[in-house]
């Protein structure tokens, strides 16, 4: 079995042995005579999977009865809309900080629903840099600041939460969640995208505070669109086999340790590669240093020819998904999760001695 | 390997020969070391899926090049909402045919947008039927005329199109989506959740008229939720998997000989079911014979008690997902296009085994 070295930004690699689990059980789930993506989402078979990713959410992220978790479709795109069209009434504000292009997204969304003020943007530095906890004044009337805690496609990621003065905070985690542990206590909103550190494409992850819920208001929402009808019992069928999916990777990450764990490995992860980029002047990171992600390390080769060379034969070694955004170009490395140590150590020494030959 | 004979309303079963070639592929797609849900949705692996997919849509349904195919994610209770607000202006009404829960949801959310008027119920005989043709009279000005083509919970099915004198039809297909050939030249859009008859859930395809398509408004609609955001190059992250899925279930229906094929297949399906029913008065069906639906059957046996045991024998025999909808009682068994003509028969022996035991 050929199993690459995959570095893609998403949708990304997950756990070989979570692949091997579901193609054991493709056409057979536990003996049903049926795979778990052919039968009733409100079965005696997908029932337990469903109660069973809610709870190993709750154990991982440390939370309360207080939270609803929610496995909605659409991505994080979905929610850019649906968060301020559920929490914004006419004329109510919200503080946005700019770091990117998701972030922008999410802007230009909000803004259909209410005044969305951007106390901080990156903008004019090529988003070089996310905002240290202290460095943003927030508007007080603000119903919540919404940040995007790892940018995807610059290689930034905040080291801690925004400190908003108890202003809820909303964010799009989407690819950083479940990296490391946070605090739970000062979101009243957290939404990922699955097809990073969870699962396939196909859903997003909403962890929701249900003080924060009770502000949410119904006025000419449709039902499916309101938060609340997911709270509960299932509104309609969701995506039972991307959720199934999510269970078995939730299931590998608390057998490796949970989050504390994980973000251990991640951190030896980056550091390795950012030691490999820093070395000489053959590689090059443009990313303020304390912003830089622990998820997507971008570089460059001084010498830009060589990058698509690089590629190239990175991709005959078997280390494939490296090619960066097409808004930044060069080289990105993705270290979700589900990178293993040994294939960042791999890509490492394709590093070195793609250096030693072409520098 | 254990694969019952599945019945289920869906999600539902898949062919087979799809689920052994997706197992196949599972940890490694056409050698690329990493599965189709683990590689970039813009990229060499996945761009020849999602154009196959949509190419195949096209050749099945005989669709020309005004048509758009999509596919987007929250399957049909999503286009319940996203209709209405793309396609009435404030002050717009449109026709909604009530034939049972789904249709129901329908028109819920369609009034948060416009005038909406019922010219036909089945209601008031428990949705026992739908109507002809030539039965409704629509009101001119309807923008659209809206209809549940099968009604899954009721077991009825329109055998041909209303006609609507030239008003566009808007189709919830869901249940019986390329289960027959269809005159796609009445409908202005058509949509189907994917788990009946094209995949797992998470996905809901729709055909989308251009000319139709033009009479959108996107005021204040999010991006997103545009329908103009889905025609050309990908808006967002789709769900590969899915895709990829319902890809493979359509190679096998073109292979099969196409929607003309499976029609003759699926009317003997069905026939031979409603023969065991109408047998005698051991079982019955309470459909009225022109509304029967040739996807979902639903019946009871007259000594409504002997119903959890058939239900309880019957999977015993490996015979599963008989149980019907909750707000009809009774069995209920989905000859979805994947369900075998074998199937059928198992299926009809134990019936008539079990009547020849208790009748």
């Amino acid at each position: 079995m050929n199993r690459a070295h995959n570095f893609s930004a998403g949708p990304a690699t997950l756990p070989t042995e979570v692949l091997v689990k579901a193609q054991a059980e493709l056409l057979d789930y536990k003996g049903a005579g049926a795979s778990i993506m052919e039968v009733s989402h409100r079965g005696k078979e997908f029932d337990p999977v469903f109660d069973s990713a809610k709870a190993r959410m709750k154990r991982l992220l440390g939370l309360s009865e207080k939270h609803h978790v929610m496995f909605l479709q659409g991505g994080a795109t979905h929610q850019f809309f649906m968060i301020p069209m559920n929490f914004l009434n006419k004329g109510d504000s919200a503080d946005y900080l700019n770091t990117g292009v998701w972030s922008q997204k999410a802007i230009k969304e909000a803004r259909i629903y209410g005044d969305i003020k951007i106390p901080y943007s990156s903008e004019q530095s090529g988003f070089n840099r996310v905002p240290s906890a202290n460095e943003v004044r927030f508007n007080p009337s603000a119903k919540f600041v919404h940040y995007t805690s790892n940018n995807t496609i610059y290689g930034t990621q905040f080291s801690t939460e925004p400190n908003t003065n108890g202003i809820p905070l909303v964010c799009d985690a989407s690819s950083d969640f479940l990296s490391r542990p946070i605090d739970i206590d000062k979101y009243g909103l957290i939404y990922a995208g699955a097809q990073k550190n969870l699962g396939p494409s196909g859903a997003a992850v909403v962890i929701l505070d249900d003080e924060f819920l009770k502000k949410a208001h119904t006025d000419n929402i449709p039902t499916y669109l309101q938060y609340g009808s997911h709270t509960g019992e299932l509104y309609h069928t969701p995506p039972t086999f991307t959720i199934y999916l999510i269970d078995l990777v939730l299931e590998w990450l608390e057998n490796l340790g949970g989050v504390a764990a994980m973000e251990i490995i991640n951190k030896q992860k980056a550091k390795m590669l950012y030691c490999a980029i820093d070395d000489d002047d053959f590689y090059e990171n443009q990313v303020e240093t304390d912003s830089r992600s622990k998820m997507n390390v971008l570089f460059r080769i001084k010498n830009r020819d060589l990058e698509s060379v690089f590629l190239k034969e990175a991709e005959a070694h078997n280390l494939i998904g490296l090619k960066a955004h097409r808004s930044t170009g060069g080289i990105r490395a993705s270290l979700y999760n589900a990178v293993s140590l040994q294939s960042v150590e791999i890509l490492v020494d394709f590093m070195s001695d793609f250096r030693r030959r072409f520098g």
